[in-house]
């Protein structure tokens, strides 16, 4: 049997999976385990990583060991570092982490994806990420200390100061709500290329390649940069329904699985009135207005807020300039990546190889045919 | 409506295209524009790779044309030439060029896929497989002499030396019938990534990264391993049965699609007792064997040759050591893989976002839950 082509893959399960699971109809996201995403959004990183590849929390003594293990894999090697030195200052920083990432990963033949290489990948993220925040900038990257943790070791590799618990937490809530969200695009990338038996480092490489685009990863940048267009709370009004009349597309409403608000959304949503006061003066308006006008304006549409909008304001007030979003996101996501690559393999490992359907002319139809 | 769940979405419709068309009842593979391959086979690289591009085959003023835009695309640029001096020399070559195309796409922003992007992919691709090359041997790149053209330009670009004609001519049969393949792992790969809105040189390296896998690229060098392991035509009988009894798998037979004589694999074999008789003499007595005993073991499987049986002989006779039979293929499909991008974004564009099938518990089941 051939099931015919659904544009984007809607609709088509492409996994069988208890990573997560994105409960459109509801507006919940439930994480491994079966926790609602509201219920772990004040653990640590870690542990949240911890869950998605056990599919439970850890103890004190397995959260101890896996801080120890991230912390002996989370710094650049040589390949890595050599291949920062040649990367031009203005390449987008998605494209040094797809780089940056690769070259760590640069091994003999073809291992199989193990627990320690996903330890590995999510442990080298973040300091990829900030050394080249430092190499736009001319500084050399700094020594990671993974005893501060994996988000305040992030922000300490940017400048070097030790942040304040604030930053910390934004920063940590943030990568605890993206770490994973059911068949992505990204995450089907990891799967899809897992599934050829390739490496692992090989699938989350094309994972951050697949995150970087401006429909994925890219929305909380675009998000941002039309927020910073509006100009204060009084303009929001005019914004919207403006880019509205010239059919131009507001960033961050809209998504293909919630049919009702992104339950991350609004726990960024609440984080932001104290972490971001004047991005959420902003955003909070432009949101009033626009689920306003594109509820009047196209009811039969699902455009509630996406986490991207949200997001945007957090990871400013954790101190990322714009450009970075998604390699912030990324940072979170490797967690997701990497239990869903570790998943598939276990549990299918068949070749993802689907059909296609032939539009061009048959053979038949040119005037020389050789049998 | 939900489509359910078919491992390694075989019989599932994820792309209309017009690039290239696996008839797998007929063994018929249709490049872009209605050929039959075997009615491209004797054509250069060049001129397929513009086929798939544009549709139709090249005049001389248009191949003169694109022949001068590969060349001016070819070399490897610094931030190329820096990943390359930190790699180890132990590295799988496909980690090389994951890392290498990924350095040399470093840019600003995230330009749309466009056909010089496509060109400056296919062209680098080489350059970059024969830079690590000479890289694991402790030499330092050459510079490519795009006069040559593609096949013999990169066959000099190994050891300083214009290759014979012979050599030339299996590398350009090579590259011309392995350029694109419906949609096979890593075109799927390339297209959901390209699918994000992100730049073409993020979906070729993702392309690239499911490409190493042995059940894909791989293939052919797990072939040769095996064939070598045979140690003589006499030899094969014993061979054969022993691995069947023993439940190995025979590599380079079966695929996803075809259920007859793959047509590239006959033109491949043809060529295979010229090129390279001693590895000939070998492989066709183990087919002979592994097919009568498939047939008889699993009458039910499709288990004709496939590709990367014969492909293992012509690279060997190209003179191409095992371990970068992948880098090669990977040459060829770069045209492919551009083109189904470039084909993608214009046709379509949809983000390809699948659904998936949650197997884990509901929050409902667990003890605590918060609202």
């Amino acid at each position: 049997m051939t099931v015919p082509y659904s544009p984007g893959l809607e609709g088509v399960v492409a996994a069988q999976t208890e990573i997560s699971e994105v409960d459109g109809q509801n507006g919940r996201l439930i994480y491994r385990g079966g926790y609602l995403i509201q219920e772990v959004a004040e653990r640590s990183f870690e542990e949240v990583a911890y869950l998605l590849w056990h599919g439970q929390l850890p103890d004190q003594v397995q959260l101890a060991e896996l801080k120890q293990q991230l912390g002996a894999a989370c710094a650049l090697n040589p390949a890595a570092r050599q291949a920062l030195s040649g990367l031009p200052r203005d390449a987008d920083p998605m494209d040094a982490l797809r780089t940056l990432v690769s070259a760590q990963g640069a091994g003999p033949d073809c291992p199989k994806p193990d627990l320690q290489g996903a330890i590995a990948a999510t442990a080298v993220t973040p300091t990829a990420v900030a050394a080249f925040y430092r190499h736009q900038r001319g500084d050399q990257p700094l020594e990671p200390r993974p005893e501060l943790g994996q988000a305040a070791n992030f922000l300490y590799m940017l400048d070097g100061r030790e942040p304040d618990a604030d930053r910390v937490r934004y920063l940590q809530t943030y990568l605890v709500l993206l770490a994973d969200h059911g068949l992505n695009a990204s995450t089907f990338t990891a799967r899809v290329v897992a599934s050829t038996g390739t490496d692992l480092w090989s699938a989350v490489v094309a994972a951050i390649a697949a995150l970087k685009g401006p429909a994925h990863g890219g929305a909380a940048t675009a998000a941002m940069n039309m927020l910073e267009r509006v100009g204060g709370p009084d303009r929001a009004e005019r914004f919207v329904i403006n880019a509205l009349d010239h059919r131009e597309r507001l960033m961050g409403f809209g998504h293909r699985v919630y049919r009702t608000y992104d339950p991350r959304a609004r726990i960024l949503r609440d984080l932001c009135k104290e972490a971001n006061p004047g991005f959420y003066e902003v955003a909070a308006k432009v949101e009033e207005v626009a689920l306003r006008e594109l509820v009047a304006r196209h009811p039969e549409r699902p455009n509630a807020t996406n986490v991207d909008y949200y997001s945007a304001g957090i990871l400013a007030a954790a101190g990322f300039p714009t450009e970075f979003f998604a390699c912030v996101f990324a940072t979170s996501r490797m967690a997701g990546w990497t239990a869903h690559v570790l998943e598939y393999m276990a549990k299918d490992g068949r070749i993802i190889r689907p059909a296609s359907q032939w539009t061009g002319p048959d053979p038949s139809k040119r005037a020389v045919v050789i049998a």
